[in-house]
Order: structure tokens, then sequence, then C-alpha cells
């Protein structure tokens, strides 16, 4: 047996996975355990998936309290693929969809909307580099919209929303790829929720989608079939052979989350976690933290050096120490450490370590 | 280390794959050598992935000899989604697609077609159960059509086309799902291949397409990102985050077709272990085999027996005997052998044995 040698990984997604994940994954990968067969290679229609899939599906119901209303579906294709199906199926011909517009996600799934329908920018930040989300009071929303779309954090700026926004009864449509099941989330309050699992839920190629029964009656017949979420719901995420692995190794995610106490513990080893980042970041200025104070994320901690040269130093520097993918998105610059749930506390507390020697070197 | 204890398995798909590639994924599940991250948690824009889906891309080629002036994508969605994306990007306002109606799969990608744009069914087998692929005399072609559709191997029946069919100058679309990679392939004399991978290249969840450039040309930038191919081809499959535990095996698999022969090499053996079948099935006419024998797939061999009470005699039987997956398609019923690439030839003879054996008893 050779030593596996890991280093800490930082990357926005897809990103680092629980140790006991990956090693029952290791363990099973050759056949399931009185299967025979590898989770690789078995049927979707076999007992032996038909249970994975109702298992993850029970697993998610329990760690977030979904209620009996919502369907839980399992599909393909990212948030980016969401960022069409949203419209294609809620918003129909004479409606208007709100779209809060707090980061580059939601940007991208504004334009993808108005190839659908008619969309009403609710807010927007864009004119601030999206460093915060809108408050309350900006909110104009439409009377009677066809719902409301918000990314719940912004991965590549490095906002969150503390609360959700009130939009009366309106359907609630978030993108919360980036911090579902980091912390407790109100399922009651959303009519479709939608995550790529990359982050906090699994490896990419599955996307976790709950929405309320009573939006799909608004599903066309005329949608292409896998764009269809009344088809998908009344499938149980088997129209067509869903992606099994992604779908298995969420279900270990899921149970890993589990034993770690749900997302009420886990949010607060994420808080701890990101306390920890922050103040090193506000310590002395020689570090700035991008976002705003108030809405900063507990997943994705963004910040900048007096200079892009000290910066690319930085990065640099902590690759070669083992700690790595703590370039921001090209889009943005500057660094971002990404501290998703089963982000180890260790690496936050080398991190911070790294920080202030680059400091007391470089300051 | 416990005794991995595996059956043979015959599934349609997800089905087996080689034992080498799974012992590779195995090896290195918790870290990929020298990266100290597992495949499943790398960021797709590291230097790691880029190169993984860069050589399966390079693999792919070699393999099918795929000529430069076609795109090689990796898609999320099965030959589910493909149904629809193939009218929504090729198929323009004013035009008609051909569609070859001979199998069940192909029904459902005309039932997607027809959402879109106008269809003409070239030939259709479906009043014979779809028990051969039409003929060429048989084709009914639209001049100047968008492009002509077949399914190159029928999962479900068990036939495939020994020949492609003459569609002059009109783009071929083959959806080649269960048979691609099992024996040559003439890439250049279709516009655009797509297939799911779920039987002879990986795990589900990932897509291979093969698009001439030309093609590019027809999607309008009206269509759902996602479903785009020309931003698909323009991004390198990698518009938003791929599939890319799904991408890393497709890839070992193609280093092991590669490590087998490659094309060639694999459609012999693929001969020499459906003739065995085959042979079995027409001994004494105690198993009947659906196909027409012209058209037998060498990839799902199906067969039938004289009362469906015997079917559920031998479909329980084999399963018992470690012969797993042989019952037939839902739709269809009898038995169903799928015996892709990566089925070892010892499954085979192990299943020959058995319906001798079974014969004596039953017969």
């Amino acid at each position: 047996m050779t030593t596996i040698s890991r280093v800490y990984n930082f990357s926005s997604g897809p990103a680092v996975l629980p140790m006991p994940v990956l090693e029952e994954i290791q363990r099973d990968l050759l056949a399931l355990p009185s299967v025979g067969m590898s989770i690789l290679e078995i049927s979707h229609r076999s007992a032996a998936f038909e249970s994975i899939l109702s298992q993850a599906e029970a697993d998610v119901r329990a760690v977030a309290g979904v209620p009996s209303n919502y369907k839980v579906l399992f599909l393909q294709g990212g948030a980016s693929t969401q960022f069409s199906m949203v419209p294609m199926n809620l918003l129909g011909p004479g409606m208007t969809a709100d779209y809060i517009d707090a980061g580059s996600w939601g940007e991208k799934a504004i334009k993808e909307a108005k190839k659908v329908g008619a969309v009403n920018i609710a807010a927007s930040t864009k004119s601030e580099n999206y460093s915060r989300v809108p408050t309350q009071s900006e909110l104009k929303l439409t009377p009677n919209a066809a719902y409301v779309h918000m990314t719940s954090n912004n991965t590549i700026e490095g906002t969150e929303y503390k609360a959700l926004p009130d939009v009366g009864d309106v359907p609630l449509v978030s993108d919360t790829s980036s911090d579902m099941f980091s912390r407790p989330i109100d399922i009651a309050r959303h009519a479709l929720i939608y995550s790529g699992a990359q982050k906090n839920l699994g490896p990419s190629g599955v996307t976790l989608v709950l929405v309320r029964e009573d939006m799909l009656s608004r599903s066309q017949k005329s949608l292409p079939t896998m764009m269809n979420y009344a088809v998908q719901a009344e499938n149980g995420s088997m129209y067509n052979t869903p992606p099994t692995f992604a779908v298995y190794t969420l279900g270990l995610v899921m149970k890993w989350l589990i034993a770690q106490g749900g997302l009420t513990a886990m949010a607060a080893v994420n808080e701890r976690k990101a306390a920890k980042l922050y103040a090193e970041i506000d310590r002395t200025g020689f570090y700035r933290g991008t976002a705003h104070k108030d809405c900063r994320s507990l997943m994705n901690v963004t910040f900048r050096l007096a200079s892009e040269e000290l910066e690319k130093a930085f990065v640099k520097e902590s690759t070669s120490a083992g700690l790595d993918g703590l370039k921001g998105h090209r889009s943005v610059g500057g660094m971002r450490a990404s501290i998703y749930n089963a982000f180890p506390e260790s690496g936050v507390d080398d991190l911070v370590s790294f920080m202030r020697e680059f400091e007391r070197k470089r300051g």
C-alpha cells in the first residue's frame, strides 16, 4: 500500500469530498456488497440501483426537512441547464418573471430567461461589481409575477443572502448551487430550488432539484421531454438513464452529512471556519475582503492584495505550500478560498498561518 | 483483502466495464497520481482535468479515425437529450427531416423532432415489431432534407444495420448509443453521431457527440445555451462544468480499447461472441431469435421460448446461476443478452452451456 498524498483543495467546484465517502467508493468500486457488479455497471432498472436512488431521496428529504408536497429530482446538465428549464417550464405566455441580478451566475440565468419570455430585473448590484446582494427595500417586484429568481450564494463574488427576500405569494426560485446544505434552508418558502452537486453535494454530473408539486402543472407537453419537470417528476428521475454513479455518491454525501449532525451542526462548523478567515483578512488591512461585511459568504471567501503582482505571488506560493485552488475566478481576479462542507478546518488553519507568514514577509 | 465476487452482467446498459478500467479507478480514487486530489474533486479548470479531457478526445479520434473537420463533444443528458438537440439545432424553418423508424428509441427521437419541425418517416418496420431495419429500396427520402436520422443498433429489438443507408448528399445523423466502437465506423459518411456512454464507452452521465463542423452554422443563438452544439463546440465541452468523472472513465475505456487492438480487433471478438449465441439459438428450434437473420445485432441478442412461463423460469434460473440481466425489455418480453465490448467471452460460453442444459431439462 503506497501512502496517499493529498493537498488542501480550495477549488470552487468540483470541490473537496469527505474522506469517508471517497473511501467507501473505493472499497466497493469493483463490486457493491452482495450485488457482484460495480456501481458503474449496474442497470438503473435493477433493484440495487432503485434502492440507492430511493435512499438518496429519503436522505435529502431528511437532511433538509423537505415537505411532502415537494418532488426531489436528480437531473443532468448542471445549473446552466436549469437556467433554461426554469423559464421554459414556469414562465408562461403573457407572464413576467422577476430576476434579482446579484452575481455572474444570476446574470447568466437572466440571459437564458430572456430567450423564453418577459423578464423584469427586480434589483441589480452589477454597478457595484456584485459586492453585495440587494436589500429588501431595493426590490421592485412585479405583482403576480410568474416567479422571482435569486441566487442564494454567489460563488464568484463571495456574497450570500443572510435571510431570504420576502416575495409575498409569488413563487420563489433559487439557485443554491454553492451553498445547498451548508446551513439550514427553509424549503417551504421556495417553489423551486436547484443545485449543481459539485460543491456541497457530490461530484459534477448531477443536479438536485426540489420542486413544489403545484409548479408542475405549468410544464407544457410541447417542451423537449428531458427539459420537462413534470415528466421527470412522474418518472422519478428515471425517464431515461440517470447519472447512476453521481447519484450514488450524492447519497453517500447525504449519509455523511447526517452523521455530522445535519445542517445545524454543519452551519456551526462553516461559520467557525469562515470566521477564522475573515478575521485574518480584517486583522491589519494587508488583505482586503471584496464582499460587503453584511453579506459575506461562508462558502467562498474572496479577498485581494494591494497589487496583482502580490496576488500572483500569493497564489504561487500557497500552491507550493499544498494550498491548492486559491486563485480567484478569472472574471474578478484576486483570491478565493472555497471552504465547503467537506473542507477540513485544519486546512483553514493552515491557510490562516500561511496568510500571516506571507504578510510578515511581504507586508 | 476480501475476495471480490462478481457475476456476469448481461444488462443492456449501464453495462459491464473492463476490469482493468475499474481497477485503475479504484487505485487512484483517493488521489490521482501527482495531483493529490481525487478525480471526483479536481476543478474542471485544472491542468490535470484539462489533460484528461484532451487525452480522452485524442483517444476517441484515434480509435475511430475521426476526421479533423469533426468536433468531439462530451455532453450530458443521454441520447434522450440528443433526440431534442438534433432537431433544435439542425432542423430549420421550412425544412423537413427524414427519420427511419426502425426501433423503440428511434420512435422516441421522432416524437421529439415533431415538436420542433416537419418530419417525414422515410420508412418504418413498426408493423413488423421492428424485427428488422428497412432496406435501401424501402427508403422514401425527401430531396434536400435537413438530415436523415437513423439508429445504428436497436437495443430493445436486437437489430442493427450491416451497412449504412445511402442518403446521397443529405447529412446523415445516427444514434449509435448501443454499438458505438463495437466495430469500425465510417465517421465521414455521417454529419452527426451521438452515443450515450453507458453501453460501450463508460458509465452513464456522459454523451459522446461527433459533429461535422459545417453543421454548427445551423445552431441559432436563440437556443437554450446548453442545447447549442456550436456553443458547446466553441467551448470544448467546457461551457459549464462537464461530468468530470464520467469523462475520465470514458478516457480509460478508450485506452483499454486501443490496447485490445482497436475497432477491427474488437469487431472480430464481438462477431465470435455473438455467433456462439446465435448458433445455440438456431440449433434445435427450442429457442427462437426475434430479429431477422440478416440484421441480427452483435450487441443485443434477443430470443424467446415457447411460453412466457418457460421464459420466466429461464430468467429466474439463469440469474441464480450468476448470469444477470437476461430479461428482455419490458416492452417486448422474452430474453436479451447484451454482450458489449467489455463483456467477457467466458460469460457467453457459460450462457451457451446454461441454455443447452435448460433445453435438456425442459425441452
